[in-house]
């Protein structure tokens, strides 16, 4: 008699994850999960990014929140597809909930998906959602430390945009402490000094963005 | 035959907190559990009130972080008790680990206790502590938005600081929807709009506190 042993490999949420994946990669779909601590400028970067892509590249959205609908709406208004998630109370978004949102979506009008996770430096980190990079937002009023405090989602990162930097004459913030701190974490992270405000650094954001849909 | 029942009236946190609470109580301290997103000025509203009230008010303070010891070093400089709890990857604190801090602290020589929890604003609205007074630090750089984003744990807080009202100049933030927003989750909820920087402010949220010890 033949005993069938079937491992496990992947956790439930990671087959998920890899579900979505192989979904996002049939139809040709570029995918960024967006990360950071409450207000640093998720929705704001997503913005400037239709804007400034939207006749070049066709744009989808998932918007993750605990509750409410306003991200999907100021989004929405841009004229692209948008799903909003409310996680209800949990503290990032997972897998099944964005394959959920995929098939709310009209895929084969994508060719990339930015999906804002839930404002949290802690918990989104652990949870893999089928995306290609994964970006982590700083923003300078949260000040320099914030690697050290949270160095699992910096580690995990493929890039960190350093946003409000129209603020740096207002606050206090040790912008060599802070890329120290983040090489100590992840040697080879990148970061591009940006503001959403006035525009600066956003330049380079689309440059490395773009590269990364080509190369994928 | 008689059937005894047991009820688990409370759950295994709820039960630490409560016995948390009558080691505080015995000991006649007043215990303040502060929280907000990364960055938003905890630490630094702990140090303005050690600055002013150091002289009148033994204090104490457990420092919440998932890691580092940065904030317990900064505020140790200031000649109080500190206790740092790393939570390894935890996005709280919770009861037992603030039990655990509590036999690491010179009880009897402290009059007023702040808990600083993790950065986070979903996650620690749900652990009781024992603390007498949740306080909630929202700043000005986060956005307006943030109690219809959050509301479970602006529901449950006793007070808001909104701080860094000294950055109003520089970005987009509306007071009255925020003041608006906050309402429609908690009417009788009281908001100290403050500056850790300038100082503004800061006389009032002392008020409060004293006010509070007194009548705890």
């Amino acid at each position: 008699m033949e005993v069938k042993i079937l491992k496990n490999i992947l956790g439930a949420n990671d087959q998920i994850a890899e579900r979505n994946r192989m979904l996002l990669e049939q139809n040709n779909i570029f995918t960024v999960n967006i990360m950071s601590s409450p207000g640093a400028g998720k929705t704001s970067l997503i913005l400037q990014t239709i804007k400034r892509l939207k006749d070049k590249t066709r744009i989808g959205v998932i918007e993750g929140d605990v509750s409410s609908s306003i991200d999907a709406e100021v989004v929405g208004r841009e004229g692209v597809p948008v799903i909003q998630i409310n996680t209800g109370g949990s503290c990032h978004l997972d897998a099944n909930m964005v394959s959920n949102a995929l098939n709310n979506l009209p895929l084969t009008n994508i060719d990339l998906l930015f999906i804002e996770n839930v404002g949290n430096l802690i918990c989104p980190a652990s949870f893999a959602l089928g995306e290609h990079r994964r970006v982590i937002i700083s923003s300078i009023p949260e000040g320099d430390d914030k690697p050290f405090k949270y160095p699992v989602m910096f580690h995990d990162a493929d890039i960190v945009l350093l946003n409000k930097i129209d603020l740096l004459p207002y606050v206090k913030f040790d912008s060599d402490a802070f890329s120290r701190a983040l090489r100590s974490i992840n040697e080879k992270l990148e970061i591009i000094p940006a503001s959403c405000t006035s525009g600066e650094g956003i330049g380079e954001w689309l440059s490395w963005l773009l590269a990364q849909m080509g190369g994928s």
